[in-house]
């Protein structure tokens, strides 16, 4: 996906601070002699330690132009609700972990979802990381490779639950097993964290109009953390930035549930509604398919959890994209990540083109720390 | 789309038609001599006319391998079944509409549908074709604006209707009224063929569970017969070289009749399948949608018309890539264009990645002759 080399020198550590300085400075309206003030005090501090300090406010507004910036992302028109939660001076695993609670509890708010960001030290060298979370989602499911080869739980984390395993941590072998966070601190020998029980909100997922859905036993967490990638500010590099939003139902119903890779819940669902599916053009799938979608809805709505479907997650794309050249800018993104994986061409921005330009400040992949670059 | 200035001098011309020959000759197993010495006779055509013919057997081969180049093709693992009807010695508008009329019968047939294509007179410059078919494609229906806006029929025609009209046709004004063909030779004033009744055959719509859908009073034509594109083989341009294969269902049930931009028939199947619009989180467009395509296979399999479903679409797609490479080729795909526009997620090509490189023979967008640059 995105491996550029990241260790930069001095002169071009000084050129990309000082990119991102002046954004800040024009976009917040910030006098061009404090600005030129700051410029200075930054090339000043990189003579002398090699890198620089983010303040606060650049800290938080950088975090949200990263939201504002990444192309693959149909939730952007909130990225200036952006909450940063500022975790830099934590020092042990213990003070990560404390924090990725603090982050988990607040997001989560009993259901009305937040977004938000924790943001760990950084380093001026993304391949000498000083922080990393192993997970790629602060909450998910672990996936348990059974002798016969089939897989309990999530496939997509099959890798992670051995690495954990490995590390000593066990798990109780069901379909929906949260794996614990795994934290690691430069070279040091990573160390795991279970998620405290009452921070995860998780959806037990129920169809209106089919009570035998329920039979499926399903259910979904609350929350998407994505906390695998490394945030890039002014050429800092912050490999431990764990954020979230909120769900587009489509995720969890036309992906995770759905895929053949991952739960591959469709044929079992056709089956429950009594669907022929001898023969494709039955679409049996496709008609699985959005009654599991109409499900995660419906479950997450009547329990009062943020989400969003896919009809109105596309036209509030269309509305940042609108408001980005309002202020004289050239909305980015990916078409194939903005369209919806149910019924896309029902949405507007199936019928859209757009600029896939990648600027920074942004989020973007890293390799994972056991050394395998599957992402890559 | 696609705009090429080509009009190439005769170097590069004689270069094209190397290129393709050689490849004919690879492929076909041509032995070395023989293509040697076509390459000189091409040569000594070129400086003697300043163009050159295909034979039958590169006519032939040239249009199928601008099938197999096609990249936002999903059918073409059928491509070395294209029938080719050479009617380049076609010099009047009668002779043209005959062929044309000929290509319909036979690939109709009676609704076992067979793959092909009928080659016009070409032109070493594209910008001068001798001959154009005026239609997207062959068989399309009418869309009259009305006075207080809406439009009847199928709004992608809206532009073509008017042209037909302000040349002398008159439509009957119901929402599927089948086009004239439209021929144009040369700079001569164009004219239009009435397709004869008996060779347009249509199916009218119904749903094997819901009675209420047949009264949406739906039905659409056959055959997909795309007139309008550009036929590039070794340098030669055969501006006008309709060509057909079959239906994959959701081009008709997710698009034609789906789209707001066309027949926008789901609030209407939406309201008689009684579905609550309120709110977008009963995904009634997705159920309007997945019923919607359900009634187009049904349709056209319970009346005897070649249709083929996105699922099993996919997996011949899957099948003739890698038919390529065994062959030793790199097989090339538009993934925007390969995945269906309904439950993409849920077919492999959604997960796979695919080079676009544009290989020649080829079929392109040519501007509209009426001089509207509009596909550009």
């Amino acid at each position: 996906m995105q491996n550029q080399s990241t260790a930069i020198g001095r002169p071009a550590l000084l050129e990309e601070a000082g990119t991102f300085i002046e954004q800040f400075g024009s976009e917040l309206g910030v006098p061009r002699e404090e600005t030129d003030a700051r410029l200075k005090r930054i090339a000043d501090e990189l003579e002398a330690t090699g890198t620089y300090t983010h303040t606060d406010a650049e800290l938080a507004y950088g975090a949200k132009l990263a939201w504002r910036n990444s192309n693959r992302c149909v939730g952007r028109l909130f990225w200036e609700s952006l909450t940063v939660q500022d975790a830099r001076a934590a020092r042990t695993e213990e003070e990560i972990a404390d924090a990725i609670f603090r982050h988990i509890e607040y997001a989560t708010n009993g259901g009305k979802l937040l977004p938000a960001i924790t943001i760990f030290a950084p380093s001026a060298d993304a391949e000498r990381p000083r922080v990393r979370i192993w997970n790629e989602q602060l909450i998910r499911y672990a996936g348990y490779r059974q002798a016969d080869g089939s897989i309990v739980g999530d496939p997509v984390s099959e890798e992670l639950t051995r690495m954990c395993e490995a590390l000593g941590w066990r798990g109780e072998g069901t379909a929906f097993d949260v794996l614990p966070i795994v934290v690691q601190i430069g070279g040091r020998e990573p160390r795991w964290f279970d998620v405290p029980r009452g921070l995860v909100l998780e959806v037990p997922l129920a169809h209106p109009d089919l009570p035998a859905f329920a039979r499926l036993g399903l259910k979904w967490y609350a929350v998407p953390f994505v906390s695998g990638m490394r945030l890039e500010i002014g050429g800092l590099h912050y490999t431990a930035a764990p954020f979230n939003g909120w769900y587009m139902g489509t995720e969890i119903g036309a992906r995770n549930l759905a895929d053949a890779s991952r739960y591959d819940m469709l044929p079992k669902l056709a089956a429950l509604m009594g669907l022929d599916t001898a023969r494709e053009s039955t679409l049996w799938r496709d008609r699985a398919l959005v009654e599991l979608n109409v499900a995660v809805l419906h479950s997450f709505k009547t329990q009062g959890v943020t989400i969003v479907d896919h009809h109105t997650a596309t036209r509030q794309f269309a509305l940042f994209a609108e408001k980005e050249r309002q202020n004289g800018r050239t909305p980015t993104g990916r078409w194939s990540w903005l369209i919806p994986p149910l019924s896309p061409a029902t949405t507007g921005v199936f019928h859209t083109r757009y600029d896939d330009t990648e600027k920074k400040p942004n989020y973007f992949y890293q390799q994972t720390p056991w050394g395998d670059n599957s992402r890559q």
